[in-house]
Order: C-alpha cells, then structure tokens, then sequence
C-alpha cells in the first residue's frame, strides 16, 4: 500500500491550546482513496525539528503532508525550512501574487509586506494556489516521493486537498480502493461480543481485518480490506457481515457508522413520527444531542428538563405523594413523565430520565449511578433501572445513549 | 526543561475514525507541571512501529507517554510487545486481578476469559491500578528515562494522569513550578484586545510568557511564568494583572480559568437565586451545560425546550398572533419565553435563545446564524440579536456561552 505520514507543525498542539482535528479529516479521507496512513506526528516550529521528522517520515513512506507553519509571521518557518532542505531558493510568484491581492480585495484589505512575503516561493516546486487563503502549497518530488506543504486553517487545508492534493496523489501513485464497514452492536461488553463471536473472528479472511470500538454501552465492529478489485471485496466483506448478523441478530443496532441520534432522527423521520424529552437527571442533554443533528426539527418538538421537584410536580403533574412515596428517581416518576410530556409536546414517542448522577446525592439505597429510563408511546411505557459509576458526565452521556436503544426497540416492537 | 513525548497507540486515530483529543488534554495538564511536550505521534497497532517510535522518542525525550492498545481483544498488542522490549514475562497479578473484579461487579459483570488477561501484567514494571477500567497502567524505568502505558479511554487515562501518573514524574523529575494565571476578558475581538493592552503586553517582564485564547466571544489572556521561587513568581504575575485590570476594567469576566456555567453557577449560588431556561435554537445545550457542573440542582431548576412553535404557544404562552407578526425568531417572542419561562419555573432568572441554527432554514431578512437571546428577572428584561456564521454547532455554542455573558451581566447590574 502506498504509505502517507502527516506532519503538523506548530506549538499551539504541543502545548495542549489546540485539538489536532486535521488529521483524523485528512485520514478519512486519504483512505477513502487506497491510501494508508503510516504515522500521524506534531512537531514543533523548529527547522531542526521540522527536518528529524521529514528524513524519519521519508524512510518509512512515500508521502509525507505538512499542515501548518506556513504564515506570514516570524514564528512560522516551514517554507524557509523546506527551501533549504531542497537546495532551492525563494523567488518571487506572479500568479500567488495576483491570488493574494484578489483574496484580500474581497475581504477589504491591503496587501501588506507581510502578505507580499507569501508570494515568495521555492524555485524547485510546483506551485499550488490557495483559493481561500494567502499562503500558498508547495509540492515537492524527490527520489520518487512526494512531500506537500499546506496550511494548518482547517477550511484551507480540507480546501486544497479535496480539489489538488487528493487527485494529484491518487493519479499519481495508482491506489487501491481502501473499504471500511462498520456494523454497531449493543447488549454486549467488549469482551463478551469478543468471546460471543470469536468461532467468526478466527474464521475471517487474512486480508480482512477487525476492530472493536467500545462507546458507552454499544461496540462499534469494524470491518477493513483493500483491494484492486472494489466490487469483489465488497462482497467479500458483506459476506461476512452476514455471517456476524446470524450470530448477533437484533443485538445489530445500525450496519453503517452512524451516531444514535441520527440513527434516531431517521428512523422517525421515515415513520413520520414525533418525539419529546423530560429530562431529570440527564439535564438537557439527550434533546441537545438531537437537536444537535441538521433537519431534526421535522420530528422533535421539545424537552422539558425538569431538573427540581416542583417542576416534576407542575409541569408533568407528578403527583406529591408518588414523589413523596418513591423518590424522584423511582420507576413510577419516571414512566409518568415519559407519559406527561408525551401529552403535553402532543408527540408519538418520549423519553424520560430521573436518576443520581453524582458524584454525590447518593444513599445507600440509591447509591449515586442510579438511573432510571423510560420511554413511551400510545401503546407501551417501557422502563428499566441502571447503575452506572459515579463520574456525573459519564452517566449523562451513557444515561443518552441507553435511551436511544431503548427508544429505537420500542419503536421497532411496537 | 525535561522532555516528554506522547505516542497513541490505535488504528482508529490513524484511519481518521477518532479524532486524538486526549493529547492536548495530556500537553495542557503536563505543561502545568513544567514539562515539555517534544512531540505527539500516533501509531498504528504493530510491535515493530511501536518499538520503532519508542527507540526514536527515548533519543530525544526523558519520558514516554503511551496511550492506547492495552484492551483485551486480540487488536491491542501494547502490553504484549512493551514485555518484549523490556525483556519481562507477564505474571499474574492478584492486586489487579482483585481490582478487575470490584469493578466488574459494581457494573454487574462477571470476569471472563478476557476480562482475566489483563490480571497478566510484566513482571519487572511498577502496576498502577486502574480505578475506572479493567486495564491496568504500567510504569518502566531504563537509563535514568520513565516508560508509561496506559489506556486511550479518555476518561481512563485522565484519572490515572491526574492521580498517579503526573504526580509521580514531577516528584521524580523535580520540574520547576510553572504558574499559569487565566484572566477572562469579553467584548473585544482578539486582534482588539491584542491593540488595546499593547503597551502592557510590551512592558511584560521577559519570563513571563502570555498566550491569547480566543473562545466564542470572550479570549482568555494566559499568563504562565517558571522559577523555583514560587511566590516571587505568583508576586510578580499578580502585579502584571493588576496593571491588565487598570486596562480593561469590566470587560473581565473572571481572574480564573474557569468555564462560564461554573462562574454562573458560583453566582447564582453565592446569591442564592435561581435560573431556568426556555431553548429554541440551542436545543436544551444551556441546560446540559449547566447541569454539567456538579450541585446545580441547587440553583437550576429547568429548561423548556421549545423547538416547535406549538410548544412555543402552549408552554411558553407565546400569543400566536406575535408568532405570525413577527416570526419566532425575534424580539418579542425571546423575551415573552424569557418572561414565562421564569414564571413557570418560579425562578429568579432566566434565558431563552431563539434562532436558526442552519445550516439550512434562513431567510434573506433573517438569514442562518441570525440568533436572539434574552435574559430576564423580575425588574429587567434585555435582549439583543446575534449574526453568526452557518456551523451549526458552532451557532448553538457561541449563543450557549453569550447567554451566559448576558446573564452575568444582569445579575450584576440589578
């Protein structure tokens, strides 16, 4: 396979300041085209650095992308780095200069000594133009392999690879096409859906490969081959993908990567159905998980958080003496406010929570990770009872999840 | 400075499927303690490049953080192949194997075949417990340098950092104390506030470094200095904040780094008063965050989330003849839902936010990002209308943090 390293160059990574985003963006899509990524490394805004990582990178692929270290001020020296490690030297660019001086007149500025330096360029490269920025790509070739500079601005990166850089490397090095699958599980941990499929996992084929991915109650399988031959391992793949649905069954939640809320929002949005939340314990989260994805307004109607008592009690007329009898974390308040906001929003389905999230409010018979879950329709009020640990952010975030599924098997049993 | 290099150890980072946020969190925290993050690579799941990185990180840095690789399944080689490197066996290890369990059985798990491998650990390494997972962290010394390994789950391996892990190295490796102080400052523009406290900013002594951290309306100013004086140092970055607070007067917001539904919350507690919000646009994520922080049942009592205009009218009491006249995203019906939304929850304060979030639904009167937030209490209601670009997710955090600007605001001015 033709190997790739990416090379971030900047301090603000490597003191923490900024999340490296580009590189799983840039990674997903060089293996959409055959590519595989041998190394991801960050580094920072030395030459000499810049260089270990350049030799070191060289040796193990035969592409190396730079992101970032490439503007205008004196703390980026990417461009003056590479010049030198190529023998070439800086030489002024009509064409960049005439982009820069178009960029910045659509943005109402002057071009200014600094912008002018960007057009500045080696003399041994290609010159790729930055369509929404004022530094420049520089691609370089040597002993066969390619070394590309880019920015580190997100939009100008993913701007320049999707329209140049991708197709210049995919023509060039004649890739494979690259097929990931990935098929989510749930009612399983990972190490009892390891040992619940491993008869198939040790049957798989050699050039089929397989990852578990564990996110708060569901494992993501992971299926992986490359091939020349696209259509052929694609069935390959699919082939065992069936084979794992014979073994799994309804614990198969979605055959796709796919958040559960999407998953969610479609499933609602092919019946035509409606959805309301009443939060206690997961405190807004599950509506702003759904009302996070585009387009969710078609099915969502709203969510009353009822995070105190007296909310319980007036807005979803949860009886006083039901909260008084068996706590606001009990089955019996959580299955009346799934039915109550499910009235009120005037929905089809509802999810309701009440629960401690903690870390404290605990009692010995409700220890902190408590919670309890219910989801209803017309037909069927479903609860159960979890107990998760005490990091209040993790129950939140596994309290949302759990009632997806659960919303997502009533909707399909009813 | 002494030296640190992170590798992460995972085929999902290298094919783009997750994007390595636990590296910066890592680079923050350890500069904190004054080390230095050399460099970040991630690798794939291999012994030979996991050996590879290790052999080249050990060249240039004191310490190796591993992060990764270490769960049960067949794909995670990181404990099997730092045994080889180390020349070790692994060994039962009874203190692990006991700790397995407690945790199993908390979650109502029994141990499995899988489960019970990694009671295995090498047995010439120091075993760190593993408080919230079932893989334990396993700590090599070679040469005067630290080996660590640990898990990628980020909540894993941020218990085991700030527990163990961190405080160990500093001890060993007696860094200096780095101070960092944090002032948050709202209403400028960072290249605004970057010419208004220039002069301060070119009068800084030369060992005290700052750092602009811009946030969705607000920029935190970061002063961090090193010494082994401690308190001369703390002495001298006070001094240079006092000068800052002559400056910018009120438009900071906070002396510390802290997260603005934190501030709020403090208030609100300090005051003893309450808060409930009514969401259109931002989909129940003020509510989420601010039942994010721990103990805000005692001062949030709420949030409709009213992403349908029925909602609007028959919860918020929002006249439907205003809900024609002027739309829902507007003036007058913020400030209806902030008014009800406070008498429905009888709370002290409220917020509502009302909005297109996109990236689709605008208009050319109103296009997407376009953005109301209201913040009311029984003297005063203001409100005020946002131009936000197209995110999404981007809209519905800038309006998240900015209501809680405005409410800040409020509560000090009545």
């Amino acid at each position: 396979m033709v190997k790739i390293e990416i090379i971030t160059i900047g301090d603000e990574i490597l003191i923490g300041q900024i999340v490296d985003t580009n590189s799983a963006w840039m990674a997903t899509e060089l293996n959409k085209f055959g590519f595989e990524i041998a190394q991801i490394s960050s580094v920072h805004d030395s030459a000499e650095h810049i260089i270990e990582s350049l030799d070191l990178a060289l040796k193990r692929a035969d592409i190396v992308l730079f992101t970032g270290g490439i503007g205008p001020t004196k703390d980026d020296i990417t461009k003056q780095t590479l010049c030198k490690y190529f023998n070439s030297k800086l030489v002024f660019n009509e064409e960049v200069f005439k982009n820069i001086e178009n960029l910045l007149r659509n943005r109402q500025r002057a071009i200014n000594e600094l912008t002018n330096s960007q057009a500045y360029v080696p003399d041994n490269c290609t010159v790729i133009q930055n369509m929404v920025g004022t530094a420049p790509i520089t691609w370089f070739e040597k002993d066969g392999k390619v070394i590309v500079s880019m920015p580190g601005v997100p939009n100008e990166m993913k701007n320049a690879m999707r329209t140049e850089i991708i197709p210049r490397l995919h023509k060039k090095f004649k890739t494979p096409s690259i097929i990931h699958k990935t098929v989510i599980v749930q009612g399983y941990p990972e190490s009892a859906l390891a040992l619940k499929i491993a008869d198939w996992e040790n049957a798989l084929p050699s050039d089929i490969h397989l990852a578990y991915l564990p996110n708060y109650g569901i494992v993501k399988l992971r299926l992986s081959g490359s091939s020349d031959n696209e259509l052929s391992l694609e069935f390959l793949i699919n082939q065992q993908i069936a084979g794992l649905t014979e073994i799994l069954g309804s614990a198969i939640v979605a055959f796709e990567d796919i958040a559960l809320e999407v998953l969610i929002g479609n499933i609602l949005e092919l019946k035509s159905k409606t959805l309301a939340t009443a939060e206690s314990c997961t405190g807004g989260n599950i509506a702003h998980k759904i009302t996070s994805v585009a387009g969710s307004s078609a099915y969502f109607k709203g969510s009353l958080v009822a995070y105190s008592n007296e909310i319980k009690e007036k807005v979803l007329h949860v009886p006083t003496e039901i909260l008084e009898k068996h706590g606001a974390v009990s089955q019996e308040v959580v299955e009346i406010m799934a039915k109550e906001v499910r009235k009120l929003m005037n929905v089809d389905f509802s999810i309701a929570t009440s629960g401690i999230a903690g870390p404290s409010g605990g009692t010995t018979e409700k220890p902190v990770g408590t919670i309890w879950i219910a989801v209803s329709s017309e037909e069927k009020t479903l609860s159960q009872m979890f107990k998760y640990g005490t990091n209040r952010i993790q129950n939140i975030e596994r309290s949302t999840q759990t009632a997806f599924l659960m919303l997502k098997d009533l909707i399909y049993t009813i």
